[in-house]
């Protein structure tokens, strides 16, 4: 009688979502799955409220129907409180970005991780993963540093600028994969690092619209390099356009977005996504951005 | 960037409202005019609140996107306290039943008012509207009455076993339309009255699956009334099938269910509805549930 069957109501709870391109790329592929979608953003900035306030939402979510909320910053970690489950994965990651609303149920997932990981797969196929370069462990890096581990990276050597949380990042990865070898480096130790690395996976800001420029000297990469950037807007960031221009294989941040997204829609309605499809959706969505800007 | 301008989230509010055809009517016809729709029913039984909570469910809409809320038993009075704006008619009446979230106000109709007054003006044209009898004075009830005075009925005969009830309601209607006379009726004066009566207009429960018979002895009608039924499940009353058979034009209660759903529609997004076409989604919707029944 009722729609709840086949009809799907999310949201994206977090600080200036507005933009988001989650909400259209989710939307777009449940109308090529012929589910009736609706995919809300929540902006805490534009209603006022702090972080806190995530699991009020969540409550009224529930109330009002949703199916399930995708969660970003600053509400990660808050929202680990008012869950009823959490898969292993994020529970080791100590971050949410969805939860699925089940039998009244809040059940949480990390898909910036599986999303990376998902993206890493299909985007870099075959890629050599022994010993891999990071730099940013913030809360995206971390996800992302998690999804090299568990793609099998032997080596990492994490780089961020703040000194003790990458130290203390590195020690948190060294304990979920104790056989792996996982150091928290300095910018300074890059010429001697690069050399030793199969790929580099960039999670700064750096890149963005509001931070232009590069992570790195880029002569420190080698055609042999892969690399990675998780920064979306612009998708041809300087870093992925020098990459390119030095014969590196290079996997742009737009691939992370679709992960995450995929991951999401399957969580959120039991169906897989089309990954390719959303991934074509994704760009179309930011080249009218970037005609529009 | 968002889909705010062109995707609309509504809700429709009460007790037991699982079952509504409110929803998929809505849904179906955004769809025919290519919107993303998507209607939630939200049920206070089941999710164990009381009426006082509407305003909570209001504010909780508004902060997850909603564009408005259909409100019902026993929410309709309710509500009023929680509104920045109500119709002048909704005023009059003391109910809404539709509250449209416009830049964060709260902003209340009644559209059981107006679809009725629709629903008559539309599906019994030229009928004479100088006399009329009405069966029942409840909420519903109310909302007909005042309709069928805006709609010119000169001379309201109103009946209600609940006497008291009945002269309050016949009293608030006459201060409203001084120039009409409006009395308060007992179920025993109805062989004088109909009559004198040029139609006769259903509101009580009774039709319904739960509450099966005709509301007033079939002897008493005549071809030359006119007869409105409000009661949707069944379509096909005892009232409108015995009226039918006695050669009555009459006035199915999926008139007025299509008069007030569309109504809503409009206010909700700022688009005519087109009546007939939800007419015959609201026919296909009864028809696949009376063949599941």
């Amino acid at each position: 009688m009722s729609n709840r069957t086949e009809s799907y109501l999310v949201g994206l709870v977090g600080d200036g979502v507005m933009p988001s391109l989650t909400p259209p790329m989710h939307e777009r592929e449940g109308d090529v799955q012929g589910l009736r979608y609706l995919y809300r953003p929540i902006d805490l900035l534009e209603l006022g409220l702090s972080g806190d306030a995530v699991g009020d939402l969540l409550k009224s979510a529930r109330s009002l129907g949703f199916n399930g909320l995708n969660i970003t910053h600053p509400c990660k970690q808050l929202v680990l409180q008012h869950l009823d489950e959490v898969s292993p994965d994020a529970l080791r990651l100590g971050a949410v970005n969805t939860v699925v609303i089940e039998d009244g149920r809040f059940i949480g997932h990390n898909t910036d991780f599986s999303g990376f990981a998902a993206a890493l797969a299909s985007g870099l196929p075959g890629a050599r993963l022994d010993r891999v370069v990071q730099l940013g462990a913030g809360g995206a890096g971390s996800a992302v540093a998690y999804a090299l581990l568990t793609a099998g990276v032997k080596t990492l050597d994490l780089v961020d600028t703040d000194a003790a949380r990458c130290a203390a990042r590195a020690a948190e990865l060294a304990g979920f994969f104790p056989d792996r070898t996982i150091t928290p480096r300095t910018t300074a130790e890059l010429p001697q690092l690069m050399p030793l690395a199969d790929g580099l996976v960039h999670c700064t800001p750096v890149g963005m619209a509001a931070h232009p420029g590069v992570p790195l000297d880029l002569d420190l990469l080698e055609s042999r390099h892969w690399v990675a950037d998780i920064v979306y807007r612009p998708i041809e960031t300087e870093l992925v356009l020098g990459a390119r221009a030095k014969g590196c294989e290079v996997l742009d941040g737009g691939r992370m977005a679709v992960g995450q997204a995929a991951d999401s829609f399957r969580i959120f309605t039991g169906l897989e996504a089309n990954a390719d499809r959303m991934r074509g959706h994704f760009l179309e969505l930011v080249a009218q951005e970037e005609v529009a800007a």
